[in-house]
């Protein structure tokens, strides 16, 4: 551990891995977790705490991995977290110590009891001895030349209940050598002003007792000197949780505060409402106050919506800094001003963090923001013409029925053409019938259903049939298979993604429903959109405009000019 | 408006309806605004900003209904929102301040720049002219007897700007008559301490003119009574933006600075990142700090949760207060902490606030929690039972494949029976066909698609068909008319609910989907679960799930007990 912190530098300890495990519906493969450490680790953070050996031993797997690795991570430490030892015990004799022991990391992080309340009705064990047993397991480590973290879990619940002696358990740790202290707002129930106030004390105790051991050590003692700068050898971390929403806020407050060191998970995921995002404070330590995070900044979006991608959840869209809401402008007023100039409703330019400005189509949009698209189709056009005027009206008719533009572009291009007559169907459809099918017959086990389509191309007619797992799969299959005849550039193109949202879910199953199709040809992405009561005729119009859009796109790139 | 503000009372005004629908993915009809005001009212905030009228001739329409309602709001007052008159024409001369009056709310709120950049470089007006617009259109509003709340945009930022010119936009609006004055971080780049200090500051300066206003006035005044006795004539008011995550800190920093009116979202959203979530600052103010917010906390949590599903955006699981896991504890140490004593990892009883705790699967606390369900059906089983162990791992493979009972426990109870052997199918499909087909025949215009279905209940066969918008609901009606013959009790069933959800949207449209359901009989409500690569399969498995668990119920309430 370095001794002289480097000026203005936060350390960052991730969490994602272990308390993040606790959220809800988060459960981690040794796999992810190795993919997610190493996108931390490529982003720039210090420590990677990545599991409690003792009480899951599956993580114990994962830090044999690294431990046995070829490629050991570029930046960070990996931390194996556990608690202090229990009450009657040596820490030698203790099994989850031992666990952590086996897995082979260059540092720990120890919790141990700070509110008085918990030591003595939940421990059940008087103070003094919740005392030893902290000074006990940091020895212990210490001994076993571990570097260790101290997670003082409930600092805040404790000070407010008796605060002498979550001091004295502050003190205690950093007679016993902790190399890091951490105050934990262990419930997330506190208030950045109470933050604020209680970090202050705690770095305080810290540094008094920094110089009071120094006194009397020579003039050339290296941590005297260094004391003597103002610099702090034992950093106050923080550590919080998002139960009043307050987690981003309560952490910049200590770090205001005067602590160093930074816990959270990358995503803000964990238990109960989760712990504190880095991915949200990071940027506002190193984009707004002059701290130094992490190296690479710019990967802080990419990395956030890769451990999401990895967690199997849905990366909020909404997620400061790096959703890919954050920086989306839909109100007409608002995407002028910023045409004119971004500051105007940007906290920050979302390059520094590698994320991207977006403006929405929708009925609050302004007219300037359609006219870029209309003039793509009719450069002649222009906001008072009354084909834009007519387009925006049937925009807002369309929405009113449930069709959404936001996501799918390259619907909303095909309605612009329809309106302006610069559209000609590519084949028109004769008939189709889908056929869903229970019990099903055996020879067809993963083929539930079939679709039959007849389609006409310049006068030639096609008729063909496919299986499918359910009817949409299948006419998706039919289709395709109709066209590639007329179309043989169609034979690279494949869905990538299938949306499906009820839109008025009190009509049961009469609901009205939107498709949202995503396809690729491999080299460019596109998103078509379909509404109806049925899910198969929804799919279907928006399979339609996927495939005419890609069509069109090849016309166009052919000869230039459409029509 | 009241002139004496009910001690420790803070002003709620919620804008989900305004600056809430700016949010990506946001559109809402009439139907869902009405929906939405009135749970609002129901829990009991102030005011309802409910749209633009100007920018948006949709919102008109919602006006309108209740201007024209029998029943008005019971707490609340609605709120039309617009900007200052436009440059170079009266107040009385412009379009949207027309508009604004058109929607006949007893209360406007009017946004006017404050940042001097914005004024100068986006506006293109001169600072004094902003002054003029901002002056005239609050007095034209106070002439047409409307209470006014002044929105300073960019407040914050404006302040770091040219904090003199800000301040005056402040005076200017109170000078022409505003109601309340509230101070915007628009862009929601501002953190606590900023918010902390200008909040102060701002509040000085309206409290020191109130001061000058009324000196050499009467001592019998009624105002000047109510500012000797310390009270603000004109509350200050703090609307946030969560571009750092730290709006909720941001508007609580400033309640502490002496604001007296919070604006946000009710869940949250907004433009970018999103606004002020109300829905965790209203429980922070009231159960922390002893404000009053609303009448009826204990509706919070269903008030969020059914705003989220107006809005069709599935409500944050992780929510402060109110979402499905901010009571839900995983980690084995944990629950057994909190058995003892629950504010050993709760901030608060989850009771306050409408929502409840919760012990999620896992290896040690997964026993424990399911032995409660499964002994409902087997009372003489425990946790050790080889039938207990076998439950616990079969869930583990549908969880594995899909499903999950989280919101579907009866479908959940039904897996029990079955595994028990306690499970006698109460009807048998012989067969069943769906025919989906475009175009469709005119004289079924609504119906796009037909079933064909076969059953047999006690050897005895049903063969019938129906008509639906779509498979799914052809398929449902089918069935129940197959069924009502034997079990004349599914009359009164209906489905209330119909959820679609795409797990593995990387397979496109043969992705694997899930089902919700949720049944009602008009006395209780029950949800059940289907999970296939068919949306068809996957709502039959939900739809016999669903009659099934009737049925039973049925059968153990006439016999008290079943097999």
């Amino acid at each position: 551990m370095k001794n002289l912190v480097e000026k203005n530098k936060i350390t960052i300890f991730d969490s994602t891995l272990r308390d993040g495990a606790q959220a809800e519906g988060i459960s981690f493969t040794v796999e992810d977790k190795i993919k997610i450490a190493t996108a931390l680790d490529d982003l720039g953070v210090d420590y990677i705490e990545a599991g409690n050996p003792g009480s899951n031993p599956k993580d114990l797997a994962f830090f044999e991995h690294f431990a046995a690795a070829a490629e050991p991570l570029k930046n960070a430490k990996l931390i194996a977290f556990g608690s202090t030892r229990r009450k009657g015990i040596s820490a030698a004799e203790d099994d989850n110590i031992k666990a952590l022991l086996q897995a082979q990391t260059a540092a720990v992080c120890i919790f141990g009891k700070t509110w008085d309340f918990h030591v003595t009705e939940i421990l059940r064990a008087t103070l003094d001895e919740n005392l030893e047993m902290i000074a006990d397991t940091i020895r212990f480590f210490k001994q076993a030349d571990k570097e260790v973290i101290f997670d003082a879990e409930h600092f805040f619940d404790g000070c407010k209940s008796n605060e002498k002696y979550a001091m004295l358990v502050l003190e205690t740790a950093k007679n016993a050598g902790a190399d890091a202290i951490v105050l934990c707002d262990t419930n997330g129930g506190c208030f950045p002003n109470e933050i604020f106030e209680m970090t202050k004390k705690a770095v305080e105790l810290v540094e008094n007792l920094e110089k009071s051991q120094n006194t009397g050590k020579s003039q050339v003692d290296e941590k005297s000197q260094v004391v003597e700068k103002g610099e702090k050898i034992v950093p106050i971390g923080i550590h919080t949780h998002n139960d009043c929403e307050m987690a981003v806020a309560n952490s910049i407050m200590a770090v205001q505060a005067g602590a160093t060191h930074v816990q959270g998970t990358f995503t803000g995921f964990g238990e109960r409402c989760g712990n504190a995002n880095l991915s949200a404070i990071i940027p506002n330590l190193q984009l707004k106050l002059g701290f130094v995070c992490v190296g690479n900044l710019a990967k802080l979006t990419q990395t956030a919506r890769y451990i999401s991608e990895v967690a199997n959840i849905p990366h909020n869209r909404r997620a400061a800094y790096t959703g890919k809401s954050a920086f989306a402008h839909k109100g007409g007023m608002h995407i002028d001003a910023v045409e004119k100039a971004s500051s105007s409703f940007e906290h920050i330019n979302p390059e520094l963090v590698g994320n991207e400005r977006k403006y929405l189509m929708s009925e609050v949009a302004g007219r300037s923001m359609l006219i870029g698209k209309i003039q793509q189709i009719s450069p002649e056009l222009t906001k008072e013409s009354p084909q834009t005027i007519e387009i925006i009206g049937k925009l807002k008719e369309l929405e009113q029925q449930g069709y959404q533009f936001e996501g799918a572009e390259s619907s909303f291009g095909l309605y612009i053409r329809k309106l302006l007559g610069k559209y000609k169907p590519l084949f028109e459809l004769v008939h189709f019938k889908t056929i869903g099918e229970q019990p099903q017959a055996e020879e067809s086990a993963e083929n539930s259903a079939s679709a039959i389509i007849k389609i006409t191309v310049n006068d030639q007619t096609e008729i063909t049939a496919a299986e499918g797992s359910g009817p949409v799969n299948a006419l998706d299959k039919a289709l395709r298979k109709a066209l590639e005849k007329f179309y043989p550039e169609l034979a690279n193109v494949h869905l990538t993604d299938y949306k499906v949202r009820v839109l008025d879910s009190t009509n049961a199953t009469a609901s009205k429903v939107r498709v949202l199709i995503e396809s690729t040809d491999g080299t460019s992405n596109w998103t078509t959109v379909g509404v109806s009561a049925d899910i198969i005729e929804a799919s279907w119009l928006a399979l339609v405009d996927s495939i005419e859009y890609k069509l069109i796109k090849e016309i166009e790139e052919k000869f230039k000019a459409f029509i």
